[in-house]
């Protein structure tokens, strides 16, 4: 009297469709298993095989290149995350949403969660176990309003629940900054000073999403840093510190989850920025902790008063945490540096590194600063020395021997260094002193020339805010490989250059020469 | 100095990839569209022909059978709603999202929305511009709060975004059931009724979205459903009143969109029913209206509290719109008729209308009793008179002569009358008096049995709450048309019957005969 198994297994069939983070399967609408009418009214299927399970969206197919009457067609992220060869046979049944969902829904009606509900939300989230709209119901009923002690425990459960790094060292320091500034690579200047200091600094870093380089992308031109974590733990041990991109490693997936569909909705909450950017740095196992806010008008922080929030928030979850946390702002009115693009900010940093005449003295000056930071958590470096201590080690060459180490230690890159071949300057249509620049057009207009697909693609910047210019003289040189980009990132420029002089945008009242 | 437009030039190719309501494309990743970094960060993309657009999610493949190089593949929903042949050029470019999404996000920040705001979302989201995780986001905006002055918005904007019927009658009766109790098909009985005494009722319905039987189905066992607006009118006008399948009318259909996230979400608010209802009455034309709220343990309401507030909403609702508005709470704690699954239902429905001896009574009554509130909006009727003209319309043979006509006019159905030939009875355990019966449990195994796909699936109660039962006597009887799913059917009622004896489950503490 069992039920007929037969009736609900399928072969697996890989189907060659990128669906982004969503697993989605394909069933054809001949099939046996929809003919029995277990999926009518369900758009979720769980996988199961052994003990191996996968939850799925459903989509029904006509076409047999997809699924024949008796496979399942499994996308690109499912059919790696399940596992399992083409052509094994796999029990597919409707799926009930997660149970956690049922908190998701309380929450959505008003009411606050606790820390058992938090953790199997997360757990589940982590697991790819919610779709698209489940995860997009758990950010907006979190959105309107969130408790301190619902703040705590999604930061707790997302630093549970991937990879949870421990360090050997009593102090273990970290810096972020919560991004948006165009050319910003701080990090891998105050990295290799803090480390030939002799702190662990075990730096994990993120791909561009939205902007045109991160700074995994933009030491991936120096280095490799596809780095997961036992050879993470082995550079940090040689170089007390590495510059690796954070995706091998799985620290608080569920973040990387979340972060997929607050992007596409555009959401953009300070808890869960805090949540996010601190369940990554407790996992990674960080003590000490220095997070730079930038504030500007095109900057994420527009106002000193939502710095400060933001800064209170941090405060409060590290201290929580039992981490050091120091909050600082900094200027976020324009770019730092004057690349923009990964081989471009590379140039820079190595330009700081290599205490070059010409290095931008922003990068260089910024890093110093921050570095100065990390640097007093040292108990053995008297107070108030750090800024020196940074200094001395940048401009000894210490800190540039210490990033070849590093860049040695994780093996050498397979990028090209080379810029982009066609350029095109953009130039001040009348006089004027630079009054404003803006972030967001430029990390725009470095997307539109290439960046950071093209690592040598992006915008080289000649002048700053305060700067006199004449006209006719460039303001930035624009790097692409490619005519039509060229041609696609001429035409962005011209309807606007992301440069105000003296108040006025820079191509108005004149001709471009 | 334009971009190349032929970049963004791809060529239409049909994806057989069934992806509900949302609209899918497919590109290759190795397109030029891809390559020229227009869509890096992007998830969603805009098709552009002529004056015709169309808003889509991205999927990237890596199957040229999919998309090839130079190729878009639409998914079916996109390919059908685009209306383009396979081979055309269009033209594709990143999508911003809505404008109107602002909006979204105002609300999910606490802000109360205007009715141009309102309406605005609600004409994106009829013309399919809003992703699954952008719709998710309105619902769940407006799920924790929605003032009057939103709710009243809603219900206009989503009332005037499809077709809007207009009768030359001053009165134009409907009834509405909010759902959730099997077998409930009075509207299948009050519309004869209502249309043989003169009054119209142009009735549209629903399929079942998670029932075992919508009216539409049910319908479908004896005419045609599939109607469109001009055939609707000239059969009420010849007829008095229809019962037909609403998608083909397309009222209200921001109310469709808005239940394809609702449902997979298991959102319910209050305020989103009433808002759903109502733009569909309002679109239909209705100028008199009647609201059934079944009220029971395992019904959509479950309390008389719950029943009342959500009165007070339909009944603020029509009069702000000035629709007579009557919402009566009717018995919710157990199916009403015998019979649950669309040819079962049809029988109960003409063995009502044919006044058999062993029609059941609780429908024939319930029924009375609602065609009698709408027979009291007939003026000419002498009020307190309504109940035993329904009666004597019923008791004639009027409404099932009417009932004859409105099959002629609608059409023969095409659908077989045969009972699913694989039956099984569950038995008493023990003796006893029915106590409770779960209307969610009966749905369920009524659709595990096959309805309402198969129409002739389902089951026949034999007993109702009140009734004795001896040990080994049937309960119920369950019809399928095949091996497997009789095996699921009986697995499932093994677990639970639905049945309580003595407040006690029907198959414990004994066994089955």
């Amino acid at each position: 009297m069992n039920p007929d198994p037969s009736r609900s297994q399928l072969k697996i069939r890989r189907v060659h469709l990128d669906t982004g983070r969503e697993n989605v399967v394909v069933i054809s609408r001949r099939s046996k298993a929809l003919r029995a009418d277990i999926f009518r009214g369900f758009s979720r299927v769980e996988l199961r095989l052994d003990d191996k399970t996968l939850l799925a969206t459903l989509l029904i197919t006509d076409d047999d290149a997809l699924a024949a009457q008796d496979e399942i067609g499994l996308s690109e992220p499912a059919f790696r995350r399940f596992g399992k060869p083409v052509g094994t046979l796999v029990t597919v049944a409707p799926a009930s949403p997660p149970e956690s969902l049922e908190a998701v829904r309380a929450k959505i009606r008003g009411r606050t969660l606790d820390k058992a509900e938090i953790g199997a939300i997360i757990n589940d989230l982590a697991h790819f176990r919610y779709s698209d709209m489940e995860i997009a119901a758990f950010l907006i009923g979190s959105a309107s309003f969130i408790t301190s002690d619902e703040l705590l425990a999604l930061t707790g459960a997302m630093a549970q629940v991937g990879t949870q790094l421990i360090w050997p060292d009593p102090i273990v320091v970290d810096k972020h900054c919560i991004g948006g500034i165009p050319g910003n690579r701080t990090s891998m200047v105050v990295v290799p000073i803090v480390a030939a200091h002799g702190l662990p600094i075990p730096k994990t870093s993120s791909r561009a999403i939205t902007s045109p380089a991160g700074t995994a992308d933009t030491m991936e031109v120096l280095a490799r840093v596809n780095v997961g974590v036992e050879e993470m733990k082995s550079i940090v041990s040689s170089c007390n510190g590495c510059l690796i991109w954070g995706g091998h490693v799985n620290l608080s997936p569920a973040d990387d989850v979340l972060i997929s569909v607050e992007r596409p909705l555009s959401l953009d909450t300070r808890e869960q920025m805090v949540a996010s950017i601190m369940s990554k740095k407790i996992a990674a196992g960080s003590t000490h902790l220095l997070i730079d806010i930038p504030v500007g008008p095109t900057a994420k922080v527009t106002t000193a008063i939502d710095a400060m929030r933001l800064r209170k928030l941090f405060e409060f979850v590290g201290d929580r945490f039992g981490r050091s946390v120091e909050v600082i702002t900094t200027d976020g009115r324009q770019p730092i540096g004057s690349g923009i693009g990964p081989v471009l900010e590379a140039n820079d940093v190595m330009a700081v590194l290599g205490n070059e005449a010409d290095a931008p003295h922003d990068l260089r000056e910024k890093s110093l600063r921050l570095a100065a930071h990390l640097l007093e958590y040292d108990p053995k470096l008297r107070g108030g020395a750090g800024y020196a201590r940074a200094r001395e080690l940048l401009e000894s060459g210490a800190a540039l021997k210490q990033m070849q180490k590093i860049i040695d230690a994780q093996g050498p890159s397979t990028c090209s260094t080379d810029l982009g071949p066609i350029s095109f300057d953009v130039r001040a249509a009348h006089d004027g002193v630079v009054s404003a620049i803006d972030c967001l057009r430029l990390n725009r207009l470095a997307r539109t020339a290439g960046a950071p697909l093209d690592k040598g693609a992006g915008i080289r910047l000649f002048k700053k805010i305060g700067d006199r210019v004449e006209q006719g003289e460039p303001l930035y040189r624009v790097y692409t490989f490619d005519g039509p980009e060229h041609d696609l990132a001429v035409s962005a420029a011209r309807q606007e250059t992301g440069y105000m002089l003296n108040g006025r945008e820079a191509l108005q009242g004149g001709t471009q020469s």
